[in-house]
């Protein structure tokens, strides 16, 4: 077991942490030495992971010494700063931030849909993409991969979790709040009952509520997690072109986010085949009988690794499109899962490239470099 | 002021019958006697309008002895049963419930896009439309007059008393429910936490969740209401080609429903033109300065009588489409507004045929009948 390569977890006390010590401890045979790193506040503090407790050591250079692979599940900026001091180190750094995802020398990963990507590095940065995006890449690459994808138009339910530790904690007191207030019926109540100090990170309050806003204002009107999702979508998919126009919404829901989907492909779609395409593809789970009540849910869905689609029906009026209802959790598949996923892909090629090993990486690896 | 028509309050228990009791109030001085009926269940309650205490009667043949309007506030099948009886007694009815919305001799009306339909009704009935549709139409309609519509997709995130007064109360339990149990994150834990018996109407728990059905079902996996928008948008807009495809879905919010809409139009679409259409358009107003977080929510909109839009964006890849953020009180515009509005606009009618009148409904219309 501590034959593997060492992994440190930058960010290992934030709310895509916490699931990741998780899945590490699920995963426990693929890692050697794990090294929980956060900022200088949380330096100290112990936490388990593989059955074992472990002490967080602040963020510095030399958290990254002997560290083969860098999970990195910290704010934009600090993966920013930090992200290529690791790789100067000598680690593979998978990032959960935003801070990557659009560099041209960055690849964007989702296993399902572009294993490969994972391979062309050259900033020794492999980026994760958002919670968002990854709801949507497992079910929209197996049928781009059918039908040849053309146009998407989502509209998301993205859970308060899916803006970090405090969000979820913000949204939790909204409720006690509303909960135990008697609430009444008029413009501003529900703010009101929460009030300016409970609003959390929401532009609004988010309890008996939704919130047409995530991300940062770009221009034109635009938040950046709608156009996150559609230049991501494009890089995930390689369709540099594809027309996507997504409208992004906060609801009072603590972990998993749901899309409502229409997607047009190149030709004609039938529900029997793209029931077929969803059944079999990998991350993905259907869940579509409607007549008895099947349909993917947040609050079933959450904990569970795959996304989960239903309610797929073609548009009723253009035998192109089909509309589908996707839920996911954004902690598990959203972030920590499809890092881990990322993480064990780098793992399998250190060690093939690392000599005789039962996992060659790829058909003309040479034995070299050493791990 | 007791000059004016006779009006009926068919429903005037429900959760929209309470709204439009408020409504009568504010325009005191229309009608002239106003019958409040229910089922036999609540007969002899007293209830307020226009500040006076006024007994509620049960639904029977007599309760329309004359009447000249009356206003159906009940189930599709009370509707559907009891209509046609009260247009048999000679009174006007319009009907908010789904029963006649489809039928080619009732008009459907929302009058901000359509008034003159009202005029035409061989059956003496006169529809409201579904208040997910009601939310829609007035700022569909304009935008529609000024750039001509092709194609609408829409994603709803609708209350939970638009399933009535039973489901907004089963809400509010469920969200007591929640806060005060110890919550896990695991699948089904908010479902436990609910319970069976707390589920009300709804297909799943509502409380810290989204529910991606509502209505019943139709072929080929479709709702009752995501067809019913499309139907019903068609039928206002007086376009029976339009293409619609529509996910409804309910969210955990007591009142006002909201729209995620992608609306394609005839030809290229600027942001600056759509405001100019919605800044001026009866029954709508536009707020929209994401940059200073104005946007419509649905916590900041209930109780008032228009619908809300933000959000206007022109979609990134398709010159001739905008993306819209719709809000409405749907038990105000999304249901008895939209009645009262009609009911008044038969006031006016059988009072300019009733004789000189200073609110000509026709130009060419004649004395006569007599009201
Ligand atoms: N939440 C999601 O659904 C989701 C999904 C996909 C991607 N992501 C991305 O994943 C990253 C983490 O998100 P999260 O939701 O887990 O956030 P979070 O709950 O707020 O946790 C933030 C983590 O970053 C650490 N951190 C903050 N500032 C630091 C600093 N200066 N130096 C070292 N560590 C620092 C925190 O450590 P302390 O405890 O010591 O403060 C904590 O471990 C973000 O980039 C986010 O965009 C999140
Ligand atoms: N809620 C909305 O947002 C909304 C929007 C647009 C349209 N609508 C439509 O408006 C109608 C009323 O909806 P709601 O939400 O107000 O429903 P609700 O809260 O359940 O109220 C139902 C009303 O109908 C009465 N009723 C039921 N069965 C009856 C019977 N057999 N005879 C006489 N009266 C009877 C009830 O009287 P008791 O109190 O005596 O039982 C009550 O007044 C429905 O058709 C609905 O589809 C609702």
């Amino acid at each position: 077991m501590s034959r593997g390569p060492a992994l440190a977890v930058v960010g290992a006390t934030g709310a895509v942490g916490e699931v990741m010590l998780r899945i590490l401890s699920q995963h426990a045979d693929v890692w050697g030495e794990i090294r929980l790193v956060a900022s200088p506040r949380s330096a100290g503090r112990k936490l388990a992971v593989r059955g074992e407790e472990c002490e967080v050591v602040a963020l510095a250079d030399e958290a990254f010494d002997g560290i083969d692979v860098a999970l990195f599940l910290v704010p934009g900026e600090v993966s920013a700063r930090w992200a290529p001091v690791a790789a100067a180190r000598g680690a593979v750094v998978v990032d959960s931030s935003p801070a990557f995802r659009a560099d041209p020398e960055v690849p964007l990963v989702v296993p399902e849909v572009n294993p490969h990507a994972v391979r062309l590095r050259p900033r020794g940065i492999v980026a994760s993409p958002h919670d968002t995006t990854l709801t949507l890449a497992p079910v929209i690459g197996a049928l781009h991969a059918g039908f040849g994808l053309r146009e998407l138009v989502v509209a998301s339910y993205q859970a308060a979790s899916g803006a970090g530790r405090d969000a979820a904690r913000a949204l939790r007191e909204q409720i006690s709040l509303v909960a135990d207030s008697d609430l009444g019926t008029g413009p501003g109540d529900v703010r009101r009952a929460v009030g300016e100090d409970g609003l959390g990170p929401f532009s609004g309050p988010l309890a008996l509520n939704v919130v047409p806003w995530t991300g940062e204002l770009l221009g034109d009107g635009w938040s950046s997690e709608e156009l996150g999702l559609r230049e991501e979508t494009r890089k995930v998919l390689g369709l540099p072109g594809l027309r996507v126009a997504a409208t992004c919404v906060r609801v009072p829901v603590l972990i998993s986010h749901s899309l409502a989907v229409h997607a047009r492909f190149e030709g004609e779609v039938t529900v029997d085949r793209a029931h077929e395409i969803l059944a079999t593809s990998p991350g993905v789970v259907l869940y579509d009988q409607p007549e008895v009540g099947d349909f993917p849910t947040p609050a079933d869905v959450v904990g569970t690794d795959p996304v989960w689609v239903g309610r797929v029906r073609r548009a009723p009026d253009d035998p192109t499109a089909l509309e589908l209802f996707v839920c996911g959790d954004n902690l598990r598949k959203g972030a920590a899962l499809n890092s881990a996923q990322i993480a064990e892909m780098v793992a399998a090629e250190l060690a093939a490239s690392a000599g005789p090993s039962p996992l060659p990486a790829e058909p003309s690896s040479a034995p070299s470099s050493g791990g």
